[in-house]
């Protein structure tokens, strides 16, 4: 039988700031990506976080990001390979304080924003972040863009990799994501983004952009649970794989 | 033999600002404890201060700090236990990383500056530090002022407290700092504090500011390396404890 | 004819956060406090609030706080008079630019939080606050607590003075506000907040937790903007003011 | 006769941490960029910094930089025009609350590091960075880099611009900087320095890397005060500037 990881941000919230419906979203995912106080989180939230995913039996995993609370981690900033490995080893560390607290494992690290797809398209930083994160816990699993080099740069670094899709953006005929800023680059139809994630799950397969049927692995789905309609989709998304004889499970 | 341990702050630059003088005062100390990013310190200095302890063969420690890079730590600010917890947590994790990716383990947690002073008063905010130290490692020991609430609280929280003295600065009769404001607070005859070290060291007592010998425990003893004068400093208080038959050697 | 001005704190923001209810509350406000970047707000929410301000035709003033983002600089931190000063004076030209930038004028600056609980109690705290201000610009308006040492410094410093009261917030004998930790602190039935706002707009009375009639001199009400309800208070206070003859207009 | 300004960074010192040595160099130059506590620089520093400008009868300009204390404001990052508008407008805004205070008044604005550097090849940038310096002054000057968009952003927004070269910086045949990382793109001979910094001012003229004579417009030279040997070129190049009958002198 096939399965499949359903992750989800949390914990994004800052001091006063509250963003997300984390305990709406959580009964629905196997895995959360909590920020780790760099580009959003706190060290009460990151705690809190943690509980949550306790409670709830869910996976756990580090989502570092730039230092930039002020743009929450979105805007690419130039950073040496050696900056980006540190900066996502302080935030892994700061992370594994608070699951060990709690006698909890964590069970992968997936960067955020910018630095997701800042690594998603150089090696040289994605084996940076790696190289940090193997030097922390071989046990590790990362979670990276499918097809692209961060899962490439796992393996070399000795660490297990997870390949990430998602259900609601389109594909380039290579595999890539389809910019944003392009036409039908996100698919706003809950039908056929439940749909597309049976079939990446099931068959290991997209149609991409263009209308040509692709291979992509899917480790993990990504969902969001930022309001209401993005709740209902992960709940949807979950009956459907479920329905299709898929196994929602967490990566380990 | 008695023996004691000597301690100093490390690693308190950020990103493009230099602080003290690292490499000139580490070959001297058996303990370090390294700023943690909050107060002072960031995450390639703390990986580089993390190196140069392993170089050296000195015990390394997280030294946590308030969020207030602009005050350097040292300005008090009013948190609940549960929060000086969670940020003492944070960091710990944070350097743990760091150290553990050396190969390393942390010998100890000795909160930064206003924090220290706070937790050496209030026994609230010592045992919520404590109590999330002991959460992550039992194993850690706590370094906080002789004499003061720290010590119980690391104890009472199942940690083995380590006592740590001054030699520059005079005591009061019940064996608290006299504060820096009175006169005759910092000792700054660098023949009275060698003796001062000796005899805190090796017999448990010193004279306070009023003349009178009182009991004091001295399991590590503060240095500083911000100058030359300082490093001299360090270098003859050494040579002053193992000329008197005191082995200076780390906490564990 | 008796007037008073209501102001509200907004833009408390800060990158991807939001917070309060701006847009529906500032209608019913005559002038509005704007967060200055260090505890909420950043440039770009300053300048659409100042934006919206001069939408809706009410004064602005400058709200500035401690450098505590993740406190919301509700916590008290220990700075100089000199600091305090300097730190105002920062937060109230970067405001300005705003202001500047779209041709208007502040009317006023208040302190935020414990910023403005500290120099409500601390003279020389609140005489550095001043000064700062009063270097700046000798015609803003001062916002302090009604009673409290914050008006004597203003008026010491050259700048005029607004004494600020709170419709919902029970006072002490002295004109002093009880702790929030006491029971009867806070005003939670809106008819009653409502005509204590009445009383102290019109007749410069209140009446204190034991049940005494004392004087308060009420310049300007603080209002909330916090969610519906708040909203609906504010609405509610604005019109049991009108309809007692109050004029409800800015403090210039 | 031909004039010149001399401009040098100054106040980038943090907290705790001191950088550069201002009191050294202020003597030699004509105007100072103060940086405004975003990449470098605090509220009392920056107050002090205005006060030896003051003393030493230099004018005095704002340095805004990116939001990135642990780079330094070296490392580029993705902002908007509109961004990069308000993050100047804060800062510039904040400084000249400082030099009001002390009755002087700002001559320019120079953006800092990697915000310089990017707004001298993105137009957009540019203008987003000097339609906010203008909406708060048309007064104020916009220094750039010589033969860069930077100039032409600054007149197409009603601000005076002031071509900014560098004394020991090689430049390519269009005019612009050689990179760094190309051999000879910095002039290590002070002889050299000097030679190019009188040809600049005097006959705007430099020999690009390919010693082909070019065309540069030298209203302000930059200059350093990081070290000892940084002070003693900036004395030799006004020397040499003055001694070629150029006068030394602020853009005002």
């Amino acid at each position: 039988m096939s399965c499949v990881d359903l992750n989800c941000d949390l914990g994004e919230g800052f001091g006063a700031y509250t963003m997300g419906m984390d305990e709406a979203v959580i009964p629905h995912v196997t895995s959360v990506n909590v920020a780790c106080g760099w580009h959003a989180g706190d060290p009460l939230i990151m705690d809190n976080t943690v509980a949550l995913a306790k409670k709830y039996g869910v996976a756990v995993g580090a989502h570092p990001g730039f230092p930039d609370l002020l743009g929450f981690g979105r805007r690419p900033m130039t950073v040496t390979p050696e900056e980006a490995g540190a900066y996502v080893k302080y935030q892994l560390g700061a992370l594994m304080a608070f699951a060990g607290g709690q006698g909890m494992e964590l069970q992968h690290v997936k960067p955020h924003g910018a630095l997701y797809n800042m690594a998603a398209k150089d090696e040289a930083l994605a084996i940076g972040i790696c190289k940090a994160i193997a030097s922390v816990d071989k046990g590790l699993i990362f979670m990276g863009l499918a097809g692209s080099v961060m899962l490439k740069a796992a393996e070399q670094c000795g660490l297990t990799a997870a390949s990430e899709v998602f259900a609601d953006r389109a594909y380039n005929d290579d595999g890539s994501l389809v910019n944003r800023r392009v036409p039908g680059a996100v698919i706003h139809d809950p039908q056929v983004a439940m749909e597309r994630a049976v079939k990446m799950a099931r068959d290991g397969k997209v149609i991409s952009i263009n209308g040509k049927e692709i291979n992509i692995r899917a480790d993990s789905i990504c969902v969001h649970g930022d309001n209401e309609q993005a709740i209902a989709l992960v709940q949807n998304i979950r009956k459907a794989l479920e329905a299709a004889g898929i196994e929602v499970r967490s990566l380990k």
